[in-house]
């Protein structure tokens, strides 16, 4: 009988600042960026992942595919605007599409509760194959768990998904280059604010809708302007600063924003200000940051403004040579400062 | 600004016996069956999901690859032989190379309860790391989100993946023929009893442990002395009795067994006998079942003996004429009974 090696693999626990998981870990800030690199990444790593992009690019046959996975675990599961299985299958058709890529197919993994309502449970499902439609993919393989009456909190959706990675496209925060254009497609914090709203109980005069949408038309529609997209993120968990904060820090050059630049619909900003909250971190889950060279960017707004999911979508800022790896912000009245990658938690379960 | 179809998609609220989520909906027996013909598949199903294979089988320039997903939500997440984590790995690689594909990359996402010891996530990942080491696949991309204490049971793990199928490799239900020889490759029973006896505190001379273990080298091994494999499924959930009642039923032959070649080991024989339990139904999570034509059943046979996963590997029966699509055992004293599959729950939250 043939033996072979197993692993000796090992790793020593590592030291952090904390003994046990807490909410922030999950939020998409520093805590998050900590569990990453001393827990998961020295027994994980390899090249691929410590990329940290927001999906792996894998090669067959001279085809480049995009791979990646979400879990979506937010509470409420039915929220103004859509529910948990609609944030599902955008979430990661958003996430193959931040690549260039085609989103192709996906997988789903359930895990229910004991006792979820079947009408809920379709109910979920029907905006799952809406979702699907939209973005013109399949569901091609599945699971699904059952566990007990509060091991679980109603249902969390696992998606994974695979893309086509057009050729000639190669969009990668290392490509960012000083000068480069910053372009966000919409207004801000709308999904955060519209679950929290529910959360807390707050009413205004219109209902505050998340924004969950697929944006892989709006991506198509960009790829046909120009493949000089240097690099591409949707500002989900942590909102739009962490996402710019990562990009910087990856491409290694300065970010400079315009703060009236940034869209932001007045009953979110309501929102925001009654709770205290800076709606710069807060999650989105239908808008794209784009950073694209400075002679593309005005045709590229113009072909996003003719697609619905980018119709607001504007110029914000540009990279910098200045204080490299970190995101500066002018105000109206001219007044810098640093926006930073947010510590603590935000919202927890937002996604 | 460019309209384009918002999806009509509709589907009526299934008709079902039951109107909430039932523990034996996740069993994988007859509730869990209905669940997906009912509930998901007037949903989601399309060609590629309708076949009801353990993994879908995709195409891009000219390579086939598999791709598969599973969430693990065992309890407990630490028992004999293994943990949550290696299962997870050794899991989805098997679904994967089930299609004769040889595993590539996975992707994973954690759901963490806040509470959760690091010393437990990080004990979780070290064997994650050593059951890819040993399968020989990467871990690439992935996603990790927190619940609030309570919200679910200390982790869930999602694993989905790619293989490559290698040309000329065709396994399907589909393909089985009358005369075809079905291979067990060890003993059954093993992962379920080992997590049962920890639930129930059990305790016989040795302790039973868990098969947890990756079979793609098994596979490999298999596929060097012919192509020709007909189908081949890893005996999770439901055991061995449920994954040939779904071979049988795909391939619309029957299946008789001879009940004396089953392998199984005297403590689980046992743990078994002491509850009652009929351990055909019982999950093996390093097993798998092939069925191949009877020209190579020998020669596969002694391949199998060679790795340390089929060592123990027996040819239980074959596929005959009579009682098309279902499956039959003739025990020692020649007397034949119908195995079913199973109705009701047989364990929960075994994997």
């Amino acid at each position: 009988m043939a033996e072979y090696d197993f692993s000796q693999f090992s790793c020593p626990l590592p030291k952090t600042d904390y003994q046990t998981i807490q909410m922030a870990h999950g939020a998409g800030g520093r805590l998050s960026a900590d569990l990453i690199d001393k827990v998961f990444l020295p027994v994980f790593g390899n090249p691929m992942l410590n990329d940290l992009e927001d999906q792996a690019r894998l090669q067959f046959n001279g085809q480049r595919l995009a791979f990646t996975t979400d879990s979506f675990v937010v509470s409420p599961i039915f929220f103004p605007g859509g529910n948990i299985g609609e944030l599902a299958v955008n979430g990661t058709v958003n996430d193959i599409c931040m690549s260039g890529a085609l989103p192709k197919v996906l997988s789903v993994g359930f895990i229910l509760e004991e006792g979820l309502p079947i009408a809920d449970l379709h109910e979920i499902l029907v905006a799952m194959r809406r979702a699907l439609d939209k973005a013109g993919v399949q569901i091609v393989t599945g699971d699904t768990k059952v566990v007990n009456k509060g091991s679980c909190d109603k249902i969390f959706i696992n998606t994974s998904g695979v893309g086509v990675i057009p050729d000639g496209v190669n969009i990668s925060a290392k490509n960012i280059r000083p000068g480069d254009k910053i372009i966000l497609s919409g207004t801000i914090a709308d999904h955060g604010m519209a679950i929290l709203s529910v959360r807390e109980g707050l009413s205004f005069e219109s209902t505050i809708e998340s924004d969950t949408a697929s944006l892989n038309r709006l991506v198509e529609a960009m790829l046909k302007v120009s493949k000089q997209i240097r690099a591409m993120r949707d500002p989900t968990r942590g909102g739009l600063a962490t996402t710019l904060n990562e990009l910087a820090r990856s491409s290694g050059v300065g970010f400079k924003l315009e703060e009236q630049q940034i869209p932001i619909k007045q009953d979110v900003r309501s929102a925001c200000e009654i709770l205290g909250i800076d709606p710069l971190y807060v999650a989105n889950e239908g808008k794209l940051v784009a950073v694209v060279p400075d002679e593309v960017a005005e045709s590229m707004l113009e072909a996003m403004h003719r697609v619905p999911e980018g119709k607001d979508a504007v110029i914000i800022g540009q990279a910098v040579e200045e204080h490299a790896g970190r995101v500066v912000m002018k105000n109206v009245y001219g007044v810098e400062r640093i926006i930073d990658m947010p510590v603590g938690e935000q919202l927890p379960r937002i996604c």
